[in-house]
Order: structure tokens, then sequence, then C-alpha cells
């Protein structure tokens, strides 16, 4: 049986996704869900304060008893308690998977350059409420129960991570980010107009001159804007990497939706294998 | 008579807008503004290509006959242009005043970096569309003409420069960025969401530890979320200045407003008597 503990380090949780995760699991069957009673708490934007965010990651992380921590939602958040999370984690956090992405991606990240547990990129329990939702579900379920069939398709032997592209660019430079000279960095972005993307490109390409390879994930719910901007994302992708003197690698199978793929942080192989 | 070249190096300008502010300049006497062809020129989401505008922004800067360089306006696209643009800049622009903000705070903080010409946080030629837009257009042209009345009312003996939030978000790190340890930086923001600012506070601060202080401008025209952030945009500048150990100083009247004040870059009153 493995057990998951679930918590929401940004965006709350809504009741019924929470609900309609736990129908899917038990029908599976050998896996158990664990929700943290601090996936549904609301303090403003967030699920409950900073210290109760922080609090429950903890809690969920140094439990021995648990196998994996899955992250409920994204939203905005993680990266306010990343630096206490990290500070704060024992022993029984170094074995565990983390699961999540977008806003999610702080304590990735900080988990990475932390070289604690497994950080991995893929979808949450909140994505239960996308069209083909219980695909994106089935998928993580897979992944934390030891079946790989979820894994993006064209990782290779070079360490590689996966990021939202607003939350990577406000990750570099900061006590948060991982040295990722050498890795494939993979990126995706939802809601942002296409001039946005640009300049986080310009940003991003600055900090990452020494990375192997950029690949590109979806850019998803694009606004529209008075102007077309009159590059394509692919188009912006290449436009910086080349002049930052980065290989563009072409596209990534990540995204905000229910296609998300699995990508754990680090050489992929190894993963499968630790 | 001063003789003002203006120039688009992001979003392009309206003609009638260019009129308007010809009429006010006209009306003024002692002094004579100087449109590029440019400013009215379009491609995709710019004032024409990269290459257009830089040719336009260098033969502005680098015409021994104009005293200043004034930008149109702001949008995106300055950081594209940036670097070429100083690479590109002669004698002639040494003794210049370059005055924008938003946007074209790219260009601003490169030529502080380069320590070439007087880069000036200030009103530009599109702010006449604002309600009370002639007042705005008054005090850049006061500065322009030698009339100070439009400074910034707080700057004091140490070095201060002005940002938009995001822009300054997207330098911190890259080429463009000039060195501000001891500096008192204003920052101001337009349009986006609280959780967004806080993420943006974040990020900057992380990389400005150094300075002598932050003050805050307007957050102007903050879209409505579906759920309040919890905090105002004086908390949140607060929270991550006392994080990061860095000396809040209060309010700065600055904004993508009419109000918005002139700000040189440096020490105000070595602006003065240069």
């Amino acid at each position: 049986m493995t057990r998951i503990a679930i918590c929401a380090p940004g965006k709350r949780l809504e009741r019924e996704h929470a609900d309609a995760v736990l129908d899917l699991a038990q029908e599976r069957g050998g896996v158990e869900l664990v929700f943290h009673r601090q996936c549904f708490e609301r303090h403003g934007h967030f699920a409950g304060d900073d210290e109760t965010r922080l609090e429950a990651f903890l809690e969920c992380a140094n439990d021995p008893d648990v196998d994996a921590v899955w992250f409920a939602a994204g939203g905005y958040g993680s990266n306010r308690i990343a630096s206490q999370a990290i500070a704060g984690l024992g022993d029984a956090a170094r074995s565990k998977t983390f699961l999540g992405y977008s806003d999610t991606g702080y304590i990735l990240a900080s988990l990475y350059k932390a070289g604690i547990g497994k950080p991995v990129h893929g979808p949450m329990v909140a994505d239960i409420s996308r069209d083909d939702g219980e695909a994106a579900i089935s998928r993580s379920l897979d992944w934390l129960t030891g079946n790989v069939s979820g894994l993006e398709a064209e990782l290779d032997e070079r360490p590689t991570v996966a990021f939202n592209l607003m939350t990577l660019a406000m990750l570099c430079g900061t006590d948060l980010m991982p040295d990722l000279t050498g890795h494939v960095v993979c990126v995706e972005e939802v809601g942002e107009y296409l001039y946005a993307v640009d300049r986080l490109f310009f940003h991003v390409t600055q900090h990452l001159s020494d990375i192997a390879g950029l690949r590109l994930g979806r850019i998803g719910a694009v606004p529209e804007n008075d102007r077309p901007f009159g590059m394509s994302e692919q188009e912006i992708a290449q436009f910086w990497c080349e002049r930052a003197g980065i290989p563009y690698l072409g596209l990534a199978d990540i995204g905000h939706d229910a296609a998300n793929k699995i990508v754990p942080f680090g050489v992929a192989s190894e993963a499968l294998r630790a």
C-alpha cells in the first residue's frame, strides 16, 4: 500500500475535487491518500497563512509512514514558505517523492537544490477539474505507485527539470535556485500575453546560459491582446535561446492541461532505478 | 531653444497624441520637439522591428544638435534593443538627458550602468491621453527646459532610481542591470494582481539586499481577483523588505498616472547642478 500525503503550499483545494480523487484512488486500490486538513483552509489568497501551510508541509514531509508528498494545487504562495520548508525537513523526507508543478515549482526547486527527496513535475489533485482530468490524476497515481508510463517521452540521459516559466523567472538569482548547469530545462506557461512570455524569456535565458538546452512546453490560454505580438511562442523561445547561446531542443509535452507529463528532476533513468 | 528628439523603443505612438503634445510645446515656446518617424511605425506589438527601433534611438541619441531624448511611450520592447543601443552610443549622447519610465526603464538602467547621459524617470508623450495628461506633459517639458518644480518631493542626498516593478524584476541579474548598492530604489506598478506584486517583491528584494532602502510608488489599476489577496501593497512591500533586511522608506510619488513625478537617476542635487 502506497501512502500519499497531500498538502497545499499555495491555493486551497475544493472538497469536491478531493472527493473525486479519493474515489479514483479507491477504485484502483493499492494506494492510500491522506489529505491534510490544511488543504481546505482559507487565508486571503492562500490555503491558510504562511505558518499553517509551512506546518502542514512539514507534517507531511517528515512523517515516516508516508511514501510521497503530493501537492494539492498551485495558485501562488509556495515561495513564501520554501526556505523554511527546506530548513525544517528531517531524515524521513529524504527518500520521499514530492510531486507537483506550476507554483509548487518553488518547493521542487528548493528540494532539488538541497538534494532532499525526489522532486517530480506532474499533475496535481486540482487537475481533476480539467477536461480529461481523470487521465491526469491517473498519470500521477501511476508514477507514485511505480508505473512509469506517464513519463515525458523525450527525456534522455541528461539531467532535466521542468518549470512554469514565470516560476522559473522568479526563482532566478534567489536563494531557492538550484544550479542547472548542464541541465535540459523544460518550461511551460498559461494565461500570459505573448509579450510577457517574450519578457520572461529575456530574463531566464540570461540566467541560464550554461544549461544543456531548453525545451518548450505548451503556452496555454494566451489572452487576446489589442494587437498581435508578431512572433509565435516557438519563435520567441528560439530567438532568446540564440541570443544567449542556449541550444533550443524543441517541444516538451508539459503544460497546464490534462496531458501534462511526468518529469522527474535529474536523470530520469536514475529516478526509475532509485 | 531646447531641442528634444522623440523615439519609441517599445510601443508606437498615436499621431493625435503627438499632435496634442506639439501644440502644448508650441504654446509654451522655447522648446522644439522632433518626432522621429519611427514613433508611428508598426511591426506586430512594436513601433517597428528591433532594427528600426534601435536605429531611431541611435539617430536621436547621437545627434549633436539634440539636447534630450524623450521616449514616446512604454508598452514592451526596449529590453530587446538595450544592449545594442548602449554599444552604439557616441560622444554626443554623453551630455543628453534621456526621459521616460515603465518599459523604457530597460534603457534608462542600461544608460545608468554605462555612465552615459542623464537617465531620468518621468512622464512620456503618450501620457497626454491620461486624465490631466497636460500636467504630466508640462512636468516633463519643464524638467527638459531647466525647471525643477516636478521633482519628486522626498528625494535626498542618497543616489536614487525609479522603476516599474516588473521592469526591475526582469532586469535583475541581467547584463543590463546597474549596481544599485547604496541606492534608494522607488518602484511602481500597474495592472498586476496583488499576488503578482507579492511575487515580484519576492524576486527583487532577493536581488537588492545591499540597497539603501525601498520606496513604494503607486500600484495602480489592480485587477479584481476571485479572492482578496489579504495584504495591501504597503504590507507586501514591508513584508519582503523586512525578510531581505532592506529598510522600507515609505511611499514615493510615482506611478502610471498623470501625477507621476520626476526622479533623475543618481543624486538629484548633482543632476540639478550638472
